[in-house]
């Protein structure tokens, strides 16, 4: 997606080999314009997949996602961050670990929001390690519901999320591929 | 707002004398449908007001604040929730307490994102003791910054918050303003 690659050069800071920060747009602050358009795109993709349900992660996950479920017209669930939980049969449960903030979290969504009759599309802002879309997938899986695919607006080819992704054969559309940084600049993935 | 009001009385659930679920479509699961008719409220309300940044907390704020940015077509800040927080010159910090889950919480926002020329829309997703929206107004405070208004898209007229922001007058619009709850059932204030 051309823009938010222009978005990216313009306003991405690279913090070092592995981390961009773009909380000017998308973490932070957002840029719900831009998140209109980001929608409209995980739309063109996906929209003869029969989606009932967008699920993404609290919470820089809500604005894409809300935007997304705007497009289909379908409800969008964001799953809970936690420290620690304490065990609760109305909840689903799945672990994520931070490799940014080095920290171990569980995340959760309420069962009686997910179930087999369920058609779900993943949106999330960053794929890097693919933690937090392989917890997603794991409580999908738990519901019984089927994943249809996943979105992300800027995915770091580099590091090993898009390779769990592929082997799972699960569609994928990620807005901005970005391969590495070299001198504090962004380096994207040619199409 | 009378879609609003139906669809609590639809789905909300009174958990006790304080509490009102609404987690089917504000809280958890989300409906952007009834997200864009909310930002649309606000903005018809608030549309004359030189607004340049929507301010909320994350994360059930994020939702209604996004589409309501979208209709005035300015950035949303969302600022973030801390159990603690080391000092830090590149943030704007503010106490918050919880009086549902009773703990208290710093909220941040990076100084970067607001300063003396900001016009400053407040959008929450409930009002009820007013500690986010006070959180919220010392961080404009801090940054020179206008307060122009507080939207709020569920306003709980028994409890202090409201008080909190008429004594400042400051301008506010509730999209649903509940007096109480009776025998399980959501009483709403007569305009």
């Amino acid at each position: 997606m051309r823009e938010l690659e222009e978005r990216i050069k313009q306003d991405g800071r690279v913090l070092n080999q592995d981390v961009l920060k773009v909380d000017t747009f998308l973490n932070h602050q957002v840029d719900p314009m831009l998140m209109q358009k980001i929608g409209h795109e995980f739309y063109k993709y996906f929209q003869d997949y029969p989606i009932t349900k967008i699920l993404t992660v609290e919470s820089s996950g809500i604005a894409p996602a809300i935007l997304t479920g705007l497009e289909f017209q379908v409800p969008v669930i964001f799953a809970r961050k936690h420290r620690s939980i304490t065990m609760n049969k109305d909840l689903y449960v799945a672990d994520v670990y931070s490799f940014t903030k080095k920290v171990a979290n569980k995340i959760s969504i309420a069962k009686t929001f997910l179930n087999s009759q369920d058609h779900v599309l993943i949106i999330d802002d960053f794929l890097a390690n693919g933690q937090a879309v392989s917890g997603l997938t794991e409580i999908i899986q738990q519901a019984g519901a089927h994943l249809e695919g996943v979105g992300i607006v800027i995915e770091k080819t580099f590091q090993k999320g898009r390779q769990l992704i592929d082997q799972q054969q699960i569609p994928i559309l990620s807005l901005a591929r970005i391969s590495g940084f070299q001198n504090g600049k962004v380096i994207f993935t040619e199409k």
